[in-house]
């Protein structure tokens, strides 16, 4: 049974990782937003596919959901005595990655090509693909001005109102290598939508025209992982982003988001109720995941709802 | 009283430290060879100037020569995980300096401005100054092709057999802002050649037209340090290199390598003898710098030499 994951950062990558652990090895694909990426420092820095392989490859930091663990920060702490900018947290080991990243991209190499060297390096069965090898830039229109994803995120700690959101270059850009033959693999048994932020980070690979194209002529059951549990957001700036956008923290709004595309959705039990009037099959159980047999439990029981599912 | 002292890496850097803590604050300035700069895994290196900051700022590792003291490797080690190379040891807080330069390189600052904000950062008062701020590359011609320095120096650790060693660039290089106006100083007192490897760390400044003039036509008298010390060099290849060169290793080799250039040589006392009948004066002295001590002693020593020197 092969399956396509669609994740983002730290939610996304915890389901991934529940995914990656329940599934034979290498029957796994998780494709990534690369909205978030950006320069910084002279490095090529790639948020979220950096927390999706240290997440699959059981090195991420279970505290701060980003970064490594056992990480050592001389590195920035020299940066900082030499007058650079510490906002964006480089942990030394982390920034061996971003060097490697950085020199192999500057010798010719594709985002796809450098993320599968990483993965094999870290001994991930699971392909990584990034959703494109072309530049998408995730801008946030807020009340302090047009920010870059990190800057509105990092930076200023989603502390500006946002207004609206924008993936600059998405129009123009083509899926990387691998992205549409994994959508449209006759083994393809489900892909997943990951529990990531809908707006900020699965909207920008939905924002490609030939990746939602594909998605959208599928023949596997596509099923999506709410984000919100009773009305909050697990992490990170959903809520509040949901909030100024003026969309209610209810299951349904994450339906009318991905209405028409997805075939089922997910929800945390306490929002059961509330999906229960959905025009799509809805599945509730506990969404939280805190411990690997959350993720494990919570991606079987995506895996057994989708198996419910009709084909194309 | 103020000095130029010009230096390659360690042996210079020893007695740089000695003349920056022996003089009063602000006098001293270094002129660094910048012929063993390159760049590694996207960063660029200067290991003489790092060198040079280091051991002013009392930062070096006193074992190895090279590098900070109290150093980690995470990233080094995460680097060679992810198959990059490792021939050139990167500690983390030196990693810091090199990401910190190469930024700030490519934001438009130039190598004296980056040089000259690491030693105010470093809280370094002698001024360090690279010898240009052009690409000067020395190379070795071996019996194993022709080499980069570092390539030569540390991933082959010297091993091929030099012929020749050539300093591509020098001869179109200008020296960089201030290099001239220390050395045309009218309070000039002395010019320092350190104790560095004549050949491979010395040569490349001297290969520089506009910086060998400034030197031929100064008014304050200069003095060499020999880097040999009773046939044997104390650190580095100076003497395979003068071996496989064919130059005899005694002082008298390095002031007919400094011909015309030099107004006095300082030798090891076990070398008195042998620069005795040389046509300049020369003082001898224990010139092993193994201590701080030793560092301030030669300093002093070397200072007071230069005093008793007629001005041109």
């Amino acid at each position: 049974m092969s399956v396509v994951a669609i994740s983002g950062g730290v939610g996304g990558a915890k389901l991934a990782l529940g995914l990656d652990r329940s599934l034979p090895a290498g029957e796994l694909t998780v494709l990534v937003n690369t909205g978030d990426d950006f320069d910084h420092l002279g490095l090529k820095i790639c948020p979220d596919i950096d927390t999706v392989l240290y997440t699959l490859a059981d090195l991420a930091d279970p505290a701060q959901g980003w970064g490594r663990r056992n990480e050592t920060w001389t590195l920035m702490q020299t940066l900082e005595s030499l007058g650079e900018e510490t906002w964006f947290k480089l942990g030394d080991a982390d920034t061996a990655l971003h060097v490697a990243r950085t020199r192999r991209l500057k010798a010719g190499s594709t985002l796809t090509e450098v993320s599968e060297h990483f993965r094999t390096q870290f001994g991930i069965t699971s392909r990584i693909l990034p959703m494109t090898n072309e530049c998408v830039q995730t801008r946030i229109d807020t009340d302090e001005g047009d920010l870059a994803f990190q800057d509105y995120f990092v930076r200023r700690r989603c502390a500006p109102r946002a207004h609206t959101i924008r993936f600059v270059g998405a129009t123009d850009a083509a899926p990387a290598p691998g992205v549409i033959a994994a959508l449209a693999s006759p083994g393809l048994e489900a892909i997943v939508l990951c529990p990531s932020n809908p707006y900020l980070s699965i909207d920008p690979l939905l924002a490609i025209p030939g990746l939602r194209k594909s998605l959208e002529s599928r023949a596997a059951p596509l099923i999506a992982v709410s984000p919100l549990i009773g009305g909050a957001a697990v992490k990170g700036p959903t809520a509040k982003i949901m909030q100024e956008l003026g969309i209610p923290m209810t299951p349904v709004s994450i339906f009318e988001h991905y209405r028409g595309l997805i075939d089922a959705l997910v929800v945390d039990s306490v929002d059961a109720d509330a999906a229960a009037r959905l025009p799509i099959p809805t599945f509730s159980t506990a969404t939280l995941m805190t411990t690997l047999d959350d993720r494990l439990r919570l991606a079987r029981f995506v895996l057994d709802c989708a198996r419910t599912l009709p084909r194309h």
